[in-house]
């Protein structure tokens, strides 16, 4: 098994990443707009297999095993891999729940997310980027920034997840910046970093202001002609800033690793070391693609 | 002039109301969904005039004088009323511009809005409704509330706006409640009031959390069926807490008047109360309606 073709996918809301690996090689990856949120029950197979269809090469073998993370487990997913509830390991291959097929080809391992009994949270995705950085750095302690539409901070020790917060973060800056009256002061990708850190440092000494300096925005934008590069970043930084008055308990004095994508990965770095915290970056795909392969590597544990 | 017909306006970004008065007699209201934001500079005249034309009774006079007051007054309004500056008292008719007709029988009177220099700040419309309610009650010394998607909060003294703020509040409960992950844990219209009164008292004593406060409504939703109308007052109660730790300056120990439409200037009162603050409540398209008549009050001041 250890060098049989095989699919790994991130299965997302509204995106579904998708690898053909031999053994731990990539051969090569995908992409679709085919997101859970806009298939039923029926439509996920289909989707995979048209997905599979546009691969390079056809994988090879008798069978073709699939390792997914993401919303394909959820309760309106292709079947409802339940949460591990933490404090746990990551969840691996024995977790993992098999999806209903029509071809025989295929077998289709889902795995689960976490959720967290007190205070209420959940994830579905995160859990498997955890795993993959763990994997790639055995004995971390410490935390993991996820930042992202909705932002996740993890306790991990001893190769668990301890526990986690989600923050709206990331779906009020894409909210506010494109649908609320602050889209007229605000441009699509300016980023002006001195006014990010400034703001950043702002909101985490008054975080309760935050909604009235939004509103100084517009009244900037107004009254001053505020440049919309700066208005931007400084709309960034107030929430991010917010988020990390909130979440200070689980950075101060900590080992962090943040994995996301490039920008807002960079926004998050950029906002912790200006606390004076020393901060890993990783790529967050790279990680999701780990934690799939360790997955599938608990599998060929519970085979042998 | 006292007894003569004349038209009202309260012209807002997505609406317009309009009344028929003879002196300070309302004889109709109508109303539009012609608001500023749909209109191009020459549409203003045109959607007047059809509005007065759905007036059951048509005003008498060889002129008529129409006070508007709100976003007709902005620079992408018929005719820009350029900001006073607080402190001041509220606009009246001596500042107000004359937008420019082709009808020479109107007579258009716009009110300017008021801007705040540090912080950077604005209202239009509000000033007007603080000039009503100014009207009624001579002496009020205190602050102002005025509930709405950028709720303000102004001081008053000696019939002057001294200080204002505005928060996003209203604007960020439509957006989370009806286009975020949320959206799926809300209903449309049921209230709680016990859970909108303690989710202020937490918002109040941890501000900073609230983007984290505001994903457990989800996960507790996915996890626990939190019951859709108290997620949706838990929400609005988590928003109105922040912004009351923001504006405790402006109401501990102070006379406050909220001017709002009846549900959410009610969830003001209520919140206010149970922080023992005593409140009056005032209708604010009544506010608006008497604040145009002091502005015509004060034009007759001018021609007499």
């Amino acid at each position: 098994m250890a060098s049989e073709d095989w699919i790994a996918v991130d299965w997302g809301t509204s995106h579904m990443r998708l690898w053909h690996l031999r053994g731990s090689d990539v051969l090569a990856k995908v992409h679709s707009a085919d997101g859970m949120g806009g298939l039923t029950r029926d439509g996920f197979e289909p989707a995979l297999k048209k997905l599979i269809a546009e691969l390079p090469q056809e994988p090879q073998g008798d069978v073709l095993r699939v390792f997914a993370c993401g919303m394909a487990g959820s309760r309106q997913g292709w079947a409802e891999a339940p949460y591990a509830t933490a404090p746990c390991t990551p969840p691996s291959a024995a977790e993992a729940v098999r999806a209903p097929v029509r071809d025989g080809k295929l077998l289709v391992h889902i795995l689960p997310g976490v959720k967290q009994t007190s205070p209420a949270d959940v994830m579905r995705g995160e859990e498997t980027q955890v795993a993959g950085f763990l994997a790639l750095n055995k004995d971390f302690d410490g935390i993991i920034c996820l930042p992202g539409t909705h932002t996740k901070w993890v306790q991990v020790s001893a190769g668990e997840i301890v526990s986690f917060r989600t923050y709206l973060t990331g779906e009020m800056f894409a909210l506010l910046s494109e649908q609320s009256v602050l889209r007229h002061s605000v441009n699509e990708d300016g980023w002006e970093n001195d006014a990010f850190l400034a703001a950043v440092s702002h909101a985490m000494g008054r975080p309760a202001g935050v909604a009235s300096d939004l509103f100084a925005l517009r009244a900037e934008s107004l009254l001053d002609n505020l440049d919309p590069a700066v208005a931007r970043s400084r709309l960034s930084g107030l929430l991010i800033g917010m988020e990390l008055a909130a979440a200070r308990p689980y950075w101060l004095g900590q080992n962090i690793a943040v994995l996301g994508a490039r920008g807002i990965a960079n926004a998050y770095c950029g906002a912790l070391q200006a606390q004076g915290v020393p901060v890993t970056l990783a790529d967050a795909e790279r990680m999701t693609l780990e934690g799939l392969k360790a997955a599938r590597a608990s599998l060929q544990e519970i085979v042998t």
